[in-house]
Order: C-alpha cells, then structure tokens, then sequence
C-alpha cells in the first residue's frame, strides 16, 4: 500500500467493466475520472473500455495525469484518454496490480473483475467507495450514490 | 483456463483464510483435502496456515498430491502437509496464479482474500463450489453446506 | 512486444545499476534521458537510484514523460525525475515489466539486473542498445560508446 | 532466496532452451535431471520441450520430482516428465518465477532466455552452473564441462 503523504499525488483506481449494463455507470466513471483529476489525482485504470475509458476521458479533458495498466501486451489495446500506458501482459492477475498502484479504488459497475479488484483493495487495507456495484461490509467499502460521494468519501480518507 | 481433458489430473485450489472463525471451516477444509486427494485431484493452496494448512494435510494423510503457492520468497513459510512448495513472492497477486493453476475452485470461509480469489476464478468462467463463504449468484459459485458437497459439485462440473 | 506504429509515442527503457561503478556511466544515462524525451519518447526505468534516476532526472530536465516501475510496494522508494510511479511489488520480476512495457531498451553499465533485462528484450525481439555493458551479440544488442550513439541507433530501430 | 536447511528437500531449476543446438546439450539435461532427482532434489523447469523436457524426464525415471512452470495457461503445453504443472501465465515473466522458486539453478545451452534466467539468479544469489552456455565471470555463475560436474558443483554449494 503506496503512503500518500509525500511528494506523489495520490493514485486512485478506477475500476468496472469493459462493458457496463446502462449509460449511468458510464457517465458517472466519466464524472469521477473528472472530479478526481480536478483534484490533482492520478487516475490509473485496467486500460480497456466501458468504465476504465470513460474514467480516463473524464480525467484528461481535464488536464488530469491517467494510467492504463493492460492485461495484454499490445499498447493498442488501451483505449484513449489514457496518458501512460503500460503492457503488462499479465492477464487478470493485473487486477492486483492495478490495485496495488492506487492509494485508494473507486469501482463502479458489479463485473466479477471488479469484485476481485475491491476484494484486494479491502484485503491490503487500501480504502474502497463503490458505486452500483456489489453489496459489501462497510468500512472497507463505502457503497455510495453518487461518483461525487464517491470521489469526497477517497479524498477524506486520502486526507485531502 | 487449464483444460481437464488430458493425461493430467485435475488440480483444485481450496482457498480460505489462514485464520478462519471456528473450527468448522477448518474441519471442512481438510475433509475437503482428503475427499479430492481420494479422487485423484491435485491439491493447490496457497501455502499458509488455516483452511490452506488443513486442506493440505487432508490431501497428504490419504496419500494426494498437494502444491503450495506462496506469496512470500522463503519455502519454509509453507505450512506442513504440502509436497510441493513454490515461493512467488507475488504477495496477493498470487491468489491470481492459485486460481490460474486450478481447473476448479473449492472456496471456505469468509475472508477479502478468498473473495477475490472467488471473483477471479468466476471471472475466468473457473467452477467455484463455496461453503461458509460470501453471497454470490449462482452458478458462477454455488453455496454448499458441507465439504463433501461442495467435492462432489466440483468433480461433476470437472466430468469426474 | 508493443507496436510502435501507433498513436502512441515510442517507449524507451533505460536500465542499469542502481550503484554504477563511475560517474561516465551515470553521466550517459543523463544525456540518454534528455535526448529520448527531446524526441518525444516516453522514458521507462525501474525507479531506483543510479542510472535510473539519472535517466528520469535528464528527461524531467527538458519537459518528457517519465515512468518508474519500482521493485517494491512503496511509492516513496522512487527516485526523483519519475512523474509516474507504479509500485509494482514483483521484486526483481519487474524487470521482465519494465522490457514488456518498452518498444526499446537501452543498457548502461553491467549489473546482473541489467544483464537480465538484456537478455529478456533480445529474446522478446525488442531492439537493445548497450553502453558499457555486457559484451553480446549483434544484432540483438548493438554495442555503443556513447549514449547519443545508442540513442541514434534505437530511434532507427524505432522508425523515427 | 528459499533457506536451504529445512525439512524441504533442495529446489534445482534446470534452465535452456527449448530447441537446443545439437543432442549433446539434451543428453546432458537427462543426465542433470536424472543426477539431481537421485539426490532428493526436486527439479523444476519452464515446462517446455528440450532442455526442460530432458531434465523432467531424466529425473521422472528415478523416481524424482518434478515441477513445470509453463509460460502460458494452459496445463496441456508440458512437456511429459513433469509430475506438477502449474500454467502461470505469465509469459517470459515466468523465467523470474522458475529462478526464484529454485535455490540453485543449472543452465544448459545458450538461448536468450537462459540468459535472462541465470542473470536473475546472480543477482539473488543463487548459485548457478552452466554447461555449454554463456561464458560468465565466476563465482556467481561457475561454468562446467558436463551435467555431472554441474550437480556436484551445485550440490556441494547446497552442503548436500
């Protein structure tokens, strides 16, 4: 688990399907990459479409810093909006690294990838708000309404 | 996705938390151990103590073949009852290859890190039979109530 | 191995000892860092010290992009220079990362790392050149003298 | 680094490539496989064919142990010989995860990827002997005329 008390911004992880059931979890990926870069965030995401694209789109209209950690090899692979773009050719065990990259994870959407990147999150203590998603214990997952009460939930506890 | 028509025998991963509440979880796990050791299956755990520990044991007493992945980088971090031990110094993102490794999953016990080994197996399409573990939708994971069968889910849905 | 026909500008890993033996070595990871960022290239360490740190500080001086994909679980291990960092928690098996995640690799000095860095691109197919590093091969891994001949030849290699 | 003096027997990971340049190479990889399973060491390699492939079997024929940690995901690509085989996934990335897993390691030939595997091991001081593979500076990586001096050199630095 990365200190978020030093010269680094903090990273936050926004995790979800590649592709999401309705536009509400696509817009409101889209609103949290927005609201986290506005914050000075880096955005990191598993690189693909759906809720990790619309995560980074959001973050770099405006202005934010965006990571794209693939499961496959191919730089190709990541959809746009996204900065830096790592191959990790790992497959699904990126989840963890995505995980372990973020100082906080915000998921949106129930995919079973998601529900592996918030167990992970929750395992290593690393602070989790999640949106539309699965129903788990509070406090290692703040189930909220909203990306905006989703994004003040991390900030407060990233202390920012 | 390993396939399990070959001359290879299938490996199930029985994954729990190396510090389960109560001693039926425990009992469970090596009951579990030793009913797919008596089957002809491999063995794979993670490597450590509590439901790992006795599902090993139960597969060595009747003579099965058990594999520990560890996340650490010492050998001597396996707990007893396992032939094989590979150090990975994975950390968490070893629960990923434990779920790799596996033609199935059986899952005991509650904790964050079983869950995500849960998610990713059903995200892998991987059969996950759980007892005393998390709420999900079947049939990705189906709930049993005791070891024995949660054993014969898994051996079915292998074509044992 | 990434397609640098892309969108995407060319990733370049610059590798060596985190404890060079002279200051040449280190002074020519500098030089490397400023000339790939001055032709837009995205520079890739493993985010210790030594040649890392000189390669980031040399791109961060003239504006590029730098990534760090550290050893370890903490962000604050990083050295300055890096404005991405990626806490990878793989040990020493975030070299095969750092190469899978470049279009090249240029090696400076002669650690065991480096060399495993080496060997890992030549046998992925990706261009390596090599200053004051191990003797090996051409062309697999084209022996430079100076950091702005390694980077000529990588940029050639690279289509630019 | 796996401790060596432990009630686990001795991990030797016998690396080379899978198409090795002439029998001879082969022939000696039986042997290494044969001579270390003779002396309790389970032997552990990539999974392929070749080299790997005749280490497995030459130990497999006395009764040894043996481990295959296959680069993709799918359990059918062993090679015969191998008792466990863990598909890993993990692509070249593996190579780290052979080394690591081992406590000494035995190059056979000269591939890239043998490279990759016995500079990892220098670097965590693992001992390495090498038959007809790359020159390297000893002590770290002690090279050898034939399988039988490279296991009683690795035996003796294992104080079996």
């Amino acid at each position: 688990v990365p200190d978020t008390e030093s010269v680094h911004p903090p990273y936050v992880a926004v995790v979800g399907p590649s592709r999401p059931e309705g536009v509400a979890i696509t817009d409101a990926a889209r609103e949290a990459g927005r609201l986290l870069a506005e914050h000075g965030v880096v955005v990191v995401t598993g690189g693909l479409g759906g809720v990790m694209a619309a995560a980074a789109q959001g973050a770099e209209q405006v202005g934010g810093t965006t990571v794209a950690l693939l499961p496959g090899t191919r730089r190709e692979e990541a959809s746009p909006g996204h900065a830096v773009v790592v191959p990790t050719g790992l497959g699904e065990m990126r989840n963890a690294l995505v995980v372990r990259s973020a100082d906080a994870v915000l998921a949106l959407g129930g995919g079973w990838g998601t529900l592996s990147e918030i167990a992970l999150a929750a395992r290593a203590g690393v602070p989790v708000a999640a949106v539309g998603s699965w129903d788990l214990p509070e406090p290692a997952v703040v189930t909220c309404s909203t990306a905006a009460e989703a994004v003040a939930v991390l900030l407060e506890r990233l202390g920012r």
